[in-house]
């Protein structure tokens, strides 16, 4: 029986750039011991506090039906927390409570566009990000990013595509790269959505992870607040992947009408969910910072292992949970170093290729294992690349 | 901002037929008195065993991403149950989870329908439906049922456009008539999905609530099984409305592009909900009798209440948690019959007209209040009725 188009299409015949990962998963199902640096999830769990907040909601009878827009309580903590980091008037009407940041991203898309309009991002990319605007009906346009830039988008790429577009996905904090938008970036675009009247959907879910300079949510520039629908999400904040509970920011307008929307597509969020990603919103920005300490670490593990070997380079790791890795020197494709990494010494990575065109001949590193094993990983990582670079 | 023609036109201009709802809820909220029955949700809670297994779960560990799928464990629990109730072999590969029936709805939609693809419904119709299938971007068309047939489905009606569609999708037991679709509509309407080659989308979210007769899942048909994609969710079986879990069985094809579209659109449900829900699912069928019990008791005392006058007539009430009730005696539309009583007596009901045009003249009833208030509203609406109509 035939099914849709847009559904066999999603993918858009390529491969999905998980065949490295999927191996990994092979042979550890055989018993094998990998070291595995490819998830962007904690190595903890949902904070038992946080547990016990969502059991005591649930107790007390909140797993009726809950208001599809989320709950008052949640939009509201969620409106105060933007406004009081970003100086935008934010209110409960500018919120709708989504079952998780992709669902967000979906929905937003699904607003922004009409099939066949063309939707703009930037490579490297999240592995879902094309499928998700195919799944929106939409054209996926990528605009390429260069590691000599250290992936900072440039403006005259996109202006060369964005004429004929009708919105525009960013992520900064950026995964795979590990790179945090500078201002001038964001500054300049913002410029070219308000000149050819993009919607910008702007992807937030690592904007507690922030190791170097600061994170400026585009929402905030002039003239953005009306044209930027921001996804956000309990998952890397607050160590909550699992809860599926996330966010889309934007004009009243924008809302009311994903509102209609979300009452069609998944029809709310689990209250007693709501109430714990509320409990732990309330915890404020040290518990914040307790949940991204251990990337933190990581990273300046990380930076003292590369400073010792000349061969693998760093893109600056100024964010996220990951590290951008220039393997260049060894002659391989990322795809084909990430192969051997795996045979040789069973650590998996992704290859750059993963994510698109522009990180070829890199590799990202999850910095989502403990701190000794994961230096551990890095100094065999480089000592493997050195030995390969000078054969 | 210009939002996407698609986005703003979803529930088709028209209202969306919660007025006498909201003004209900208004009038609660300045408070007064209102008996409501409107509302398609138990008036108990999820049971806490249920919970206290959920939260288990989660102390457990079970916080980060799950299976997009669902958990093996789970699709295992579903596709278990449905092969012992249908006689269709179904594995866990022909299992999704999804969070909530409603998802489901959409997705199975997304996979049947490309962009303007003619889309069948039945009326009287569950609010979303057109919705729905207009947010998959197809064309919803409508076919009307008739009271004189008690809104069994005419094969005619169907064939009037079952050439040019590519979906059609039914519910029975069905909301908001209470009938259940008897062996020979089903019948008729498979031979009509494979002879114009449609797919079926089967909504059996009420499939533990049927009061009279039998339900007959029509995937167990003939030649069925590979054109139809049945709806389920713990939400009406097991009082668990607001932990959103759901699923679609479907062709081992059809699942594995479902698979996909969820990764973009939703990207699974919370680990410890689907633990929660196999917990639930493994009580079996005493407890699925237990919490339909309430529905199936309020019934009997409606049918007596209504046997003692002969001014409102019932519409067959063989499943789900309502009653369709003819008022046309009273020489009102459904929609002046529920603000009169409203006004009137402070009882809230759904007007026919909500849920298209074939139920104008009648009101929908959930028997969704505890048994004296029930039996008690019931008698006051008949007696107002009984007024009107001798007016």
């Amino acid at each position: 029986m035939q099914l849709s188009t847009r559904i066999t299409g999603l993918t858009g015949g390529g491969s999905d750039g998980w065949d490295v990962f999927l191996k990994a998963r092979a042979m550890i199902a055989k018993g094998i011991n990998v070291t595995e640096l490819t998830i962007g999830e904690h190595d903890i769990r949902t904070a038992a506090p946080i547990l016990r907040d969502m059991h005591a909601a649930a107790m007390n009878g909140h797993t009726g039906y809950a208001a599809v827009p989320g709950t008052r309580a949640l939009r509201q903590t969620v409106a105060a927390r933007v406004q009081a980091r970003t100086d935008v008037a934010t209110t409960p009407d500018n919120v709708l409570i989504t079952p998780g940041g992709q669902a967000a991203l979906f929905a937003a898309h699904m607003a922004a566009c009409d099939p066949g309009d063309t939707a703009l991002y930037f490579d490297p990319y999240y592995a879902t990000y094309p499928g998700t605007i195919r799944g929106a009906g939409a054209m996926p346009q990528v605009i390429e990013t260069r590691a000599l830039d250290a992936f900072q988008p440039r403006a005259a790429a996109l202006r060369a595509h964005s004429k004929a577009a009708r919105s525009l996905l960013i992520n900064t904090p950026n995964n795979p790269t590990g790179v945090v938008y500078s201002d001038e970036t964001l500054n300049a675009i913002a410029d070219i959505c308000r000149e050819d009247d993009l919607w910008l959907i702007s992807d937030e879910v690592y904007d507690t992870q922030v190791w170097e300079g600061h994170h400026l949510s585009p929402r905030a520039l002039p003239g953005m607040a009306e044209r930027t629908l921001v996804v956000g999400s309990m998952s890397k904040s607050h160590a909550m992947t699992g809860s599926r509970c996330g966010w889309i920011i934007g004009p009243q307008d924008a809302i009311a009408n994903l509102i209609t929307l979300a009452t069609h597509t998944t029809y709310g969020v689990p209250g007693f969910i709501q109430d714990a990603a509320k409990f732990a919103l309330d915890q404020g920005e040290a518990f914040e910072a307790e949940i991204a300490a251990p990337f933190k670490r990581r990273r300046a593990l990380a930076k003292g292992v590369l400073a010792r070997q000349n061969t693998v380079g760093l893109i600056p790791a100024q964010g996220a949970m990951y590290l951008m890795l220039d393997i260049r020197a060894t002659g391989m494709s990322g795809e084909a170093f990430a192969y051997d990494l795996l045979a040789e010494h069973h650590i998996a990575v992704m290859p750059g290729e993963s994510f698109g065109s522009s990180a070829a001949g890199h590799i990202r590193v999850a910095m989502t294992i403990e701190d000794a094993g994961f230096e551990q990983a890095l100094q065999t990582l480089c000592a493997h690349a050195d030995a390969l670079s000078r054969r």
